[in-house]
């Protein structure tokens, strides 16, 4: 099985249906083991001390298993996410990117699974872990 | 046991300690059994299509069971979010604020325990459900 | 909209369907607004110390919130567990039953979500809190 | 950093403390980088269909977890799990063993979080996912 949608694909995704949050990511990687995305840490995602928002961090896991599942079944489907757990685990880095790293462990008929790293840019510690469920409308059967 | 902080100290440690996200919310009720936060939709919430984003539904329910904590152990703890299972189940009403109704259902030493059931303004059918755990640093012996 | 299957029906299709663990459970209650499953407490669920064992209690939370459901559908359907979530907060009383008060949130037509309050009998303060989410079969259209 | 505990201080360990339930599981593996752990299915695990119940999926996932937790800082803390996230994505293969994956991803003071991949012994995609979180009480100063 190949990628449907690449790189540049998500990305050109992100600018058209995300308009209004696609400036806050970068998709630095789409392989068929997982996409990793990059959160542009700015001042709208901090929070009181500096650190990054729960609510910022829990938009980079959502997105990022969000782009692994249409890297799969393409941009023809409207996923839509029904459960998330994350474990919020270290504080970020001031003044660092965060990446989200998606695997996507179960991609069903009508339920899609994964979960996501998110790490702050350059240390091995992860910050959090996100486990994401999502359902996948039917496929209607002219291909729209 | 009474409440520590009541509705109106509530609004305004939210305009003093989260001044970038105070006029996002406002405390509709904080008793005994609970808190029960107002999200004033605005534009900046939405996800094609019109619906609340997700992150804007998670900082709800975040925010909500944060403010039962303090209402019952003051403001002098900086409590943590350490995680949060949150289940979306039904789309929000477009055009409708949502009010997260957090209850705590643990508070200990170390951990808080509540969840929050979200609601669209006026309507009986909740939007999501969340189950958060929060992690409370140790109180210093001179009340800080 | 009346229940399908009330105390006596989920306590009959618990003998037939589950037999290997019916005798652990009794159905104290069906109603509308949910179902409250006891879990008679013996040797085989305790940890060392005493305590009833994490499985035992998300045995008890997993079988209550799929009574709920049947009550509502009826027997015809083969839900599956798709997602649970649950937050350990007390350790259970000795020698005391567990009873999961469960609530249906959402009933779908593809997914089922609730959650389950566990009790130690007579005691207030809750053991657990348990979300959890079922995927609902297609009904066929014989109706079997 | 060095393991406390390795693969035969952690069945040692079982055998001892876990009496009730040591002969269902099989310590695979234990490294830095995570604990793999048998659950040997027999009848007493199985649900109506032949599949594996989802207690026991869970039981896996949490004393695979905790061995992993034990083998870092050893046999004199007792850890409780708090919260426990499961996604269950595939029914297990009827006739094989189930094999728990463990990898800690925080090992704090008072907290430890790791996840867990669940899979049927010889197949590539997972039967579950698992994310956990122990609290781990205070050393005492005498190293008891």
């Amino acid at each position: 099985m190949d990628l449907l949608m690449d790189r540049d694909a998500l990305a050109a995704f992100l600018q058209r249906d995300f308009a209004e949050v696609a400036a806050d990511f970068t998709v630095d990687r789409a392989e068929m083991d997982g996409v990793d995305l990059r959160l542009h840490v700015g001042a709208g995602h901090l929070r009181p001390g500096g650190t990054v928002s729960g609510p910022s961090i829990f938009a980079l896991a959502d997105v990022a298993l969000y782009l692994a599942i249409l890297s799969r079944i393409g941009p023809v489907a409207l996923a839509v996410t029904t459960n998330a757990s994350v474990d919020f685990m270290r504080k970020p880095s001031a003044g660092s990117d965060l990446i989200g790293k998606a695997r996507l462990l179960k991609l069903g008929k009508t339920l899609a699974v994964g979960d996501v790293l998110v790490f702050s840019d350059g240390v091995t510690d992860p910050v959090a872990r996100a486990g994401l469920t999502y359902a996948i409308p039917p496929r209607r059967l002219d291909g729209t």
